[in-house]
């Protein structure tokens, strides 16, 4: 079977440095596979992407050892099913508020007896590999629920005890809306990283393996250093985004160079 | 009718910013369109894209002042037509090595009495927008010839006084190979910096604008101040996977954290 | 922020002439847009498109000044909030049929402290430019309930003042089965009509602006003139067929031509 | 085999009503093959379509008794190949200029002995069915040469008695291009006008069924009482832009609505 | 109206054989439908297809006698409707295990007054043909609630007595799982033999039809000879896989030749 | 660098068992690349797929150690060398008739200075991995001329003695064709046969590695007991629909089930 790359460092007790897929397309995917991550989560919630664009993206990771994940749009067991059918190692659910729908996640995510998904043979056989079965299958499947709701932060405890649930990963944009504070992708609010430390210290104390979405290197250092596990950097199409302001930026500067006042991104008729 | 943003700082005697798209998804042209280029030239030879992934990209584009280009595969007027009905404002066609060839070249690109273009009413007029006709294409849109081979070098003045050619672009790493050395997107080769230099010379004499392909922001400077008059910066996928190269290192190296054992981006070759 | 067309007609006391689009691409959306249409609106319920065949869809029209909306197959916040990322100014939510429905919609298409839609950076910001935020989000993004269900008939003035909620919109087929009368998208039935005319007023009385799809311009017209806000003109599919056919007609009509015995359009059944 | 409608309706002397497709949507295919039209083209060449667009196309088309056909976009004999393979019943190629140029085309479209298309049991045997087979396919199957060049001019009997070649099909505003007159979908220009009656005159005499590309039903009632014997109605993106615009110009006028200052087709950002 | 195999074989007491599509492909699905299988089902449960990829698979079914259904994903409303607007004759639903569960699957698929489905006028007329309305949709289209789980195997009675549900269908490996027993798909285990006996004796008892997945011809001969009324033959991507391995053990073994040590289907895990 | 499959199994002279895709398909070339075939060639010629269609199916046959390689549509350099920027592994180029024709193949196949490949960095860098340059790529990728038409037979030694060129393909139906002979995919005809065997006898006497197309694995064992080196059997949509055709036949003559006399597979032709 298959390394699940994620779970590996978790019990390591290292830190996943895991990519960001926004962009449906299997090319842009196959090129952040070899990038150097250690997982890449297609972001079927936030980003442009939906399971159809997100099958042949999970091909084009699977001829590399780069573990695959998907945030799902939301805790609807049709959409995590046919993931998990696909070849997606994990599963990443938003908005997961009380014990009940951490337990349906869990539910949709794992084989009886754990749980109630689905068995067929689809491509996960193909992707995960001799000893993939009911037992394998729940063995390295991950369920993550993402804490980043009012309803969340009040029931920490019930969330992080769900049987089955492997992981917890923090949306700091949510969680900053949920408290009343000013949204960033790396946030410096005191309140919002109060609760970010208050939400790790709860799942240590529960064994739970913590991930955050961060803005940059610069705050993901800064959370593994405090102890989460898994950071998320930003995504493919702000990566490409910053990479092209930047290498703009240089030739503009070295060479003298201005846009013309036709145009650049402003729409010109 | 749109502005042709090359057109427009060639006639100011400026030098285009060139975006490269090789990744065949209108989300990351769309992103690419609002980064900042001049100009981005969707690359239908070496990029993995082709018409049909083309035409959502020149829509996407098409809601910004950016000017869209294409790289046809090859000097066939099938695709070059295609993609200027589509709304392309410009061809760059790769392995011209004659007057003949630059000639069919243009034929491809200019209605009658220029060339021999044929012509309907198709996305190029939602594109272009009003003024846009037999003239205003002819006015308009670029063909331009990519100087990179044998018979290039050997057909300089013959192929850069093609009448209606209005640029050409030499491709540095086909460059070498015709020429014998090592290929490089960056070149620092002599004979092929010579060649490079060459080239240019002939064009101003010819009073026809020049634009090379560059391996990034460094080479791209030194070839404006050389006079180019259009760089590119490598391509999409170059850009997206330099980028998480570099944060994933800053990840690693700010928290100490190593790659798994069990892979990461290693394929199975 | 990009203009809403939606809201700007609605606060001047005027009438939204909204295409329909069933089609699933990218083409036909783009020359809908350019075809002189206040808003557009994307039929992912009835039409043949999903999310991943509406993204290109917004992406063309958002190269001219039509406000996209889209109508979603369900009260599903995955698919809901993914409208909205991708670019969408207004949710068209069927089949809604009570308070506690039309809340859950207005919490899909609003952030805190409005709703609980989920925050990230994605088309959006692109689409609706700079000023675009939490609170612009929500001063901008239409959320609209369908009446139509016998739910709905019964609920009218509980639904039509849910806090958030931004306008009805009146489906003339359901409601006509919903009351037990034959269906028609320009409706003659005297029972319908009534039911037609109570919603309209129950919507001036709350202050709700209410939107209508119709069969054609006879029909839109006539509904206008009653007070509604929004006519949906059938659909871009309808229009083609009854184009093509009088086109066809008047060429066999014109010419004494007449249809193969071997088929013309006759399919096997 | 199944019937082609156009070798029925030309050996019994009518004239076919012949739908055009550059919308590249099956479900806009499917529409237009139950509107009434005798044949449907798939434009490869000025439309937004290309192979992969026109495939779910043939099979949209082949549910019904509509003869599919296909306008190449160059005289290249994979594409041609292709296309056939795919179960269409036809090829119309643009730019036929020499009698060379007619028997390559036919040589693409026929099997030998006629000429050297190359064999395979592909798509084309699913949609032709029973009988279909090297003999059946070149009875079947139309080659046709678009008329509309200098060169064509100037070549009229050496084309239209190219052995194997079944019609000819006059492009009328390539055919303005050429002559120096000014172009139009439905030419008034009385040069134009009378060199469209020349090449009919020229095909009768050599007893070549002629096709010919209008703007409207006025003009093709016009031409079929000249003698032209299929007439193509404009397209389906401009049928479906001519009866959006009639649409809102009825909602509109009779309603007393006029269009956002804000926006309708204009870009507002 | 188009005939419904599975309806008519079922009235007249047969078993249907149906084919199983989980390759998202309408070139695939064409090649199925002329194959010789009574219906095929769509799966976009755990087939590798969703709603985009069913639309020109339906319409590549289309143009057969062969009658399309779908496997839904899960009992949301949204999903059955686009299936059965876009020309499905049928709807399987997973994992059913209640009599509500039953209704809502029920209401989904039957307009009023029996359900609730929605009404337009979508692909499902031009599939259907003359006669399809709300009275005749409801009178073809098929409701068919999967018996897998725990709960179905406590509620069969209340669930086959739901009114409006037109047929069963039984999963093997949900079953065994369900029953704590090995996972096969086609059982020999005693245990869930005879529960599938007890499900069907029971769907006999109230004139219940009853379908049930195979692993292959030989379980389902002897499930029709059971009485089971539809059986599915494994599926087109597990057809495809054996019919390979088949032809390649039948060359190597022929001709002594062995796959190289560098590979074959070796992947890298 | 990846191992070539083809060229290691021709160095050792054993066969190569190659499968044949024509299903425009990521999911079933997937399955086909984990059924066991040494190499996997995409047919762009008679297939239904095309350059956009074959991308995710390099991807997909990737993960796995099986050749890939393409038929291309014609000898056409732009479509050639998009194939090996894509990650082809070789070149097979149907209707070689000269060696003009062959050298143009070896030329659009090899980088300098034994062919004119355009070089860049695209996916076959990914594809090949490390080592893989201007020499490797030459050393790895393979020119294969398909020897099927009356120019071929009249010119074998010509064409065998091609410098750069790698091995020969037959193609028995063209071949049928050009000798005037009846088509077959396992031919019998004895003309035919004999020209198979001088084929072969020419290719020996080059140490030229030759190959052929056949129906069957009957009739690949017989070809490769002649000493070819390289077999296809039939292909993917073929090996599909006889899979299918014998299931429903099992259970047909198992249970006494006949087809309805409503359809079946009837088309309406």
């Amino acid at each position: 079977m298959r390394e699940n790359n994620v779970r590996n460092i978790w019990k390591a007790g290292g830190a996943v440095v895991n990519g960001w897929l926004a962009i449906p397309s299997s090319i842009s995917a196959e090129a952040m596979a070899h990038a150097g991550w250690d997982s890449l989560t297609i972001d079927i919630q936030h980003g442009l992407v939906d399971y159809s664009g997100a099958v042949p993206m999970f091909q084009a990771i699977s001829s590399t050892g780069v573990t695959p994940m998907v945030r799902v749009p939301w805790n609807e067991p049709g959409i995590i099913m046919k993931c998990l059918d696909s070849g997606s190692a994990g599963i990443i659910c938003p908005m997961i508020s009380s014990r009940e729908e951490a337990a349906a996640l869990v539910g949709a995510c794992k084989y009886p007896p754990i749980g109630t998904r689905s068995y067929a043979g689809a491509r996960n056989f193909i992707y995960h590999g001799p000893g993939y079965s009911v037992q394998g299958a729940n063995d390295t499947v991950l369920a993550i629920a993402m804490i980043e709701t009012e309803g969340a932060l009040a029931n920490l405890d019930e969330i992080m005890t769900t049987p089955g649930l492997d992981g917890i990963y923090v949306g700091p944009a949510d969680l900053a809306l949920a408290l009343g504070r000013p949204v960033s992708g790396s946030p410096t609010d005191e309140v919002v990283l109060k609760e970010i430390s208050r939400i790790l210290e709860t799942a240590r104390r529960h064994n739970m393996p913590a991930g955050i979405h961060t803005g940059g290197p610069e705050f993901a250092v800064k959370m593994i250093k405090l102890g989460y596990q898994l950071v998320s950097i930003t995504s493919d199409v702000a990566l490409l985004t910053l990479a092209s302001q930047q290498a703009i930026a240089a030739v503009r500067e070295g060479s003298g160079t201005t846009a013309p006042a036709s145009g650049g991104a402003k729409a010109s008729y």
